[in-house]
């Protein structure tokens, strides 16, 4: 089996590190924009053969994008005259509404499958990849109405060799769910970090602080491309944490009525 | 050198455990409440001798109090009949003003100085301690104004050699630095885990969800003690974190103005 990898980042390259210690059958054939990164993923062992040319991927049965979401649309319309109607397409983006409605223009929209590895780390970049990025992670995936997912059986298969835990919902769900998740997270973190920068010395911080500013050390432009596709759903989450948090705000200020206060999160939490 | 210690859990245990590594001539001397944990503590190499009476640290050169904050009252209040005037008294309890208003009522309160290990994990209990809990973590000691803290010269060595990073300060400065650093950071928690636990399905969570529900899952009892003991500075800083929230949901609600959002908590974390 030929996995096409387009985009050697963290996702991209461990990914490709992650298939090829399968011991399956596979070559994995890496697609970066720059020749050093090319370069870097042979010589990680991430990739069989690499290049800075999508037409490499012609032959592959399977064609993995995984650039900075920005990027998707423009390499499905330049994959679009490469690969023949066989072979099939999917993604990893953490939002999956817009890209969905990208891969409609695709010559043969029945042979995409919205995907989305919800595992990662705050650094990213090829040198940060490992093989163990998806084991015991969630994989989910976003079917079109009506869609048929049988061809990809095969890659649900391989997904699940290297540890992920597969679910498939659509598109609108998985970007609702993912806003509380993974968008709101970092949105927290992030205000957290600089909360504390503007009136603390993050020097006197323990454990407890460093674990909730890590997401805050994440890249800042897939964040900022994130909450731009996800907006109204993660505007709702930013929302519905702030009700709560004047809640909370209110018993600690009351005083006698903080007993209880933390109870519900500890309970969220088991 | 016979140091008492106070009370048997996470930071107890672990200060026994850290001690009795040093390799020094330190006997440690535990008291904890329940027989129980008197007996657990031996068998784990916690303490050289442990029991459930106070009077048994009559003969120490420091005792250090690392009960919850609700005890620290009461536990001051009967060591004071039993300590001889040479004793050294500490704590470790993460807020320090009131710790330092109760130890004005100790024969001899020059004799006391309040500490806090910025340390710990989201389990308590002493079968959660580790000897390297203190490891290159802060210890913050809060002197009164103009006491002489030199009498501590010893412990202060000690807990070097502990791995401790050692600092000083007013304990207002301390209570409001650990309202953004700690306390802030257990709510913002605790608010995100319930948060996701309403709208969301936390299965579908990865790594970041999980590091950002953490705290969440510390002991609730204990947050609503600092909550109640730090109060003020802790509605401050849950206020200094909502205005910055809102910063951001109205520019990630602008959509275009999203670019650089993150950039500034990015910053704050290098």
């Amino acid at each position: 089996m030929r996995v096409g990898i387009i985009g050697l980042g963290l996702i991209g390259g461990s990914l490709g590190l992650a298939l090829r210690r399968l011991g399956h059958s596979i070559d994995v054939i890496g697609v970066a924009k720059r020749p050093e990164s090319v370069a870097d993923a042979i010589q990680r062992g991430a990739v069989d053969q690499a290049s800075t040319d999508l037409a490499d991927l012609a032959e592959c049965d399977i064609v993995v994008i995984a650039t900075p979401i920005a990027d998707i649309a423009g390499v499905m319309e330049r994959l679009a005259p490469i690969l023949t109607g066989g072979t099939l397409i999917t993604d990893v983006a953490s939002v999956k509404r817009p890209v969905v409605g990208w891969a409609r223009q695709l010559p043969n929209p029945s042979r995409f499958l919205g995907g989305h590895p919800v595992a990662g780390k705050e650094r990213s970049g090829l040198k940060e990849s490992e093989a163990a990025l998806f084991d015991r992670e969630p994989w989910i995936f976003t079917p079109a109405e009506g869609q048929d997912v049988r061809p990809f059986d095969t890659w649900f298969e391989i997904l699940r060799a290297i540890g992920a835990r597969l679910s498939f919902m659509r598109a609108d769900v998985h970007d609702q769910q993912m806003a509380y998740l993974s968008h709101l997270a970092f949105v927290v973190s992030a205000v957290f970090a600089e909360t504390v920068q503007k009136h603390a010395d993050a020097a006197l911080g323990g454990p407890g602080y460093r674990g909730m500013v890590r997401l805050a050390a994440g890249d800042p432009a897939m964040y900022e491309a994130i909450a731009r596709e996800n907006q109204a759903a993660l505007v709702e989450a930013i929302d519905r944490f702030d009700a709560l948090l004047h809640s909370y705000r209110q018993r600690i200020d009351g005083g006698t009525r903080v007993k209880d206060l933390f109870g519900g999160a500890v309970h969220a939490t088991r």
